[in-house]
């Protein structure tokens, strides 16, 4: 909390709108509304109101990217490494805005929401929500805080994914781009990945078809669909290099079902630890808007989806992630130079695999840092 | 069945040993018996007894592999492409064996074959076995058969295992021996798999501590593990390339939580089928005899293991191969060389993964075909 680089105690705020009879139009062909935005901000916004940097969160993110809440946390915000005086995202330059998706269960309007024509959780009755709507609600942040250009959208995994739909969708309204560890569409076998993890969460007796909340929780599926996804998001060589066959308590082979290996144990805490901060249905959900999204659909290509942005880029991929490999980026980067954007390629090489936009802080940062400034200058 | 390539109508067989009080002591230290393996066998014995050719099966495989059980079946064995007349195990020359290992549920003594001692299935009573087990009773059939040497052991996969594990316990016993697709230790990433998939059956509130027999079974559990493994057994490339992003008897997406991917229904096909041919209980077994297969472990290093092996080796991996990436084969076979074993490795490329050795038959078939005909003149 003394930390300097820290930005210290942080609250958490509340927009909502779209509020009956003014719901908003959602990309499945629903309505929905009231929608709340729980979202967080870090640093001041300047005079000319032209020093905003979006950071867009992962699956299983929320709008605390940086700080504490309150005094004697634990753990500081999910990308505290990135935000803060002095480092990539410096809080005494920019005003960073980090808001939890539609859908979600931090704070934002998402199936564990009481649905107020009922008194009772959405649940199922939730909308299928997207990508486009997720940044569709973003904009309506972005318009209260009265920003009308963001000087930086950045996010990895399903947060690069948003930044691209930025861009996209309202490409007066973004300066920089930062897509990091990301795809403009999933893959067979990310969707595959994706669903198997939905099954398991529907097949828990628990689950109800949704309908649990206020009792007992669907702990076993969605930590069997959380344990799944950690194994995409580690390269093998890092999970050979953090575990190999090591066992755990135990100098012999249990000859039973219980874990052996330590990277059982891992991936058996990371499950139950999931369960006591995610919602079940949150997790279909935003997995779902993960496999829908496929930015070049609407468009034809994807060299017309980017016909008219206007931001410069910076994309980022990782060596050893195979859930989105590196050629997915290559891709994003070459229909933007086709198209005459401005791009910046970088392929970090690390082991960490996806999850490396949570870890390669020093990489990271120093790529992001020379981009920021740069492109600040350059269109200034 | 008027094939010529085809072995025809076979008939499974059993043997039956380990009558108590002889029963067979296992690596984990306890005692089974009697046990029965079912198997079969393609081809004539030589007079001379030195033709016979061992196949090893994987995870979900059998006896099986060749040929049709009745007139009518509609798939032959499972590895048909390569056994029969004219076929790279050439039944006019060689006589071809196939097992179901122990642990297994067609056929052979495992966790659904009844206790003699309680006249109920096993279940979870059934002792854990391992690779070197799965070995040991099949060293039972060949004796029983009365061969003295083996002309080849060949597997794929968990059936690969077998094959390094026979050359390093009885090297006496075997003239040739081609691992395909396989590793000397399962790599951390594999075992998180396996163990994800382990944790999908036993939350299956129908697996009931494996005590199901009798009753609804496990189906949810089971099929989710196997779709996991399905997606492991297939290249991201081969993914891209059968499904990309195609929807399943639509033309827009549905916006709810039922399949609208191809390749979703393809992998809850895949998981339903698997159900209705295989025991869960087994799964687990079989699972976690690969977890444990570690070769070199009692030995100090692989090379020790290796040093008192005399069979001649032909290695083979594929490219696109992550689950038993390249490099696993690679370290087999820069330890056979050290410890001055004859040693041929070929990498074969292939975007089909895992599961090319069930289907790249054309460059299995004339490898195999050169290296048994050599190898069996070299050694007369």
């Amino acid at each position: 909390m003394g930390d300097p680089g820290s930005v210290g105690i942080v609250k958490t705020q509340h927009l909502t709108f779209a509020e009956p009879p003014q719901e908003m139009l959602l990309e499945c062909g629903r309505s929905l509304g009231p929608i709340t935005l729980a979202y967080e901000t870090y640093g001041e916004l300047s005079a000319a109101k032209d020093n905003a940097v979006l950071i867009l969160h992962a699956l299983s993110g929320n709008a605390h990217a940086a700080g504490y809440n309150q005094p004697g946390e634990r753990q500081p915000g999910w990308w505290d490494i990135m935000i803060g005086p002095g480092k990539a995202f410096d809080t005494r330059q920019y005003f960073v805005i980090c808001s939890n998706v539609i859908g979600g269960c931090k704070g934002s309007t998402g199936p564990s929401s009481v649905n107020p024509q009922t008194g009772r959780p959405y649940g199922l009755s939730f909308p299928i929500v997207t990508i486009r709507d997720m940044v569709n609600t973003q904009r309506e942040l972005i318009d209260h805080l009265g920003i009308n250009q963001l000087l930086c959208v950045v996010g990895g995994s399903m947060g690069g994914m948003q930044v691209l739909q930025w861009v996209v969708s309202y490409p007066d309204r973004v300066r920089l781009a930062i897509p990091i560890a990301t795809t403009s569409k999933l893959s067979a076998q990310a969707i595959a990945f994706d669903e198997v993890g939905r099954q398991a969460i529907q097949s828990d007796p628990h689950w109800k078809e949704g309908d649990y909340y206020g009792k007992p929780i669907p702990r076993r599926g969605l930590a069997i669909a959380r344990m799944i996804g950690h194994i995409t998001y580690l390269s093998e060589r890092s999970m050979h290099q953090k575990f190999g066959r090591k066992l755990q308590d135990k100098t012999e082979y249990g000859y039973n079902f219980l874990a052996d290996f330590q990277v059982e144990s891992y991936l058996q805490y990371k499950g139950d630890n999931f369960v006591n901060r995610f919602d079940a249905n949150s997790y279909l959900y935003i997995s779902k808007a993960m496999d829908y999204f496929d930015l070049a659909q609407p468009y034809g290509t994807l060299e017309q989806a980017f016909s008219g942005v206007k931001a410069k880029f910076l994309v980022i991929s990782f060596s050893s992630d195979w859930l989105f490999p590196s050629y997915q980026s290559k891709e994003i980067v070459s229909a933007l130079r086709r198209v005459g954007a401005q791009a910046i390629y970088t392929e970090i090489q690390t082991d960490y695999g996806h999850d490396a936009f949570l870890l390669e802080s020093e990489q990271l940062s120093s790529l992001i840092t020379n981009f920021l400034s740069h492109g600040r200058r350059g269109a200034a």
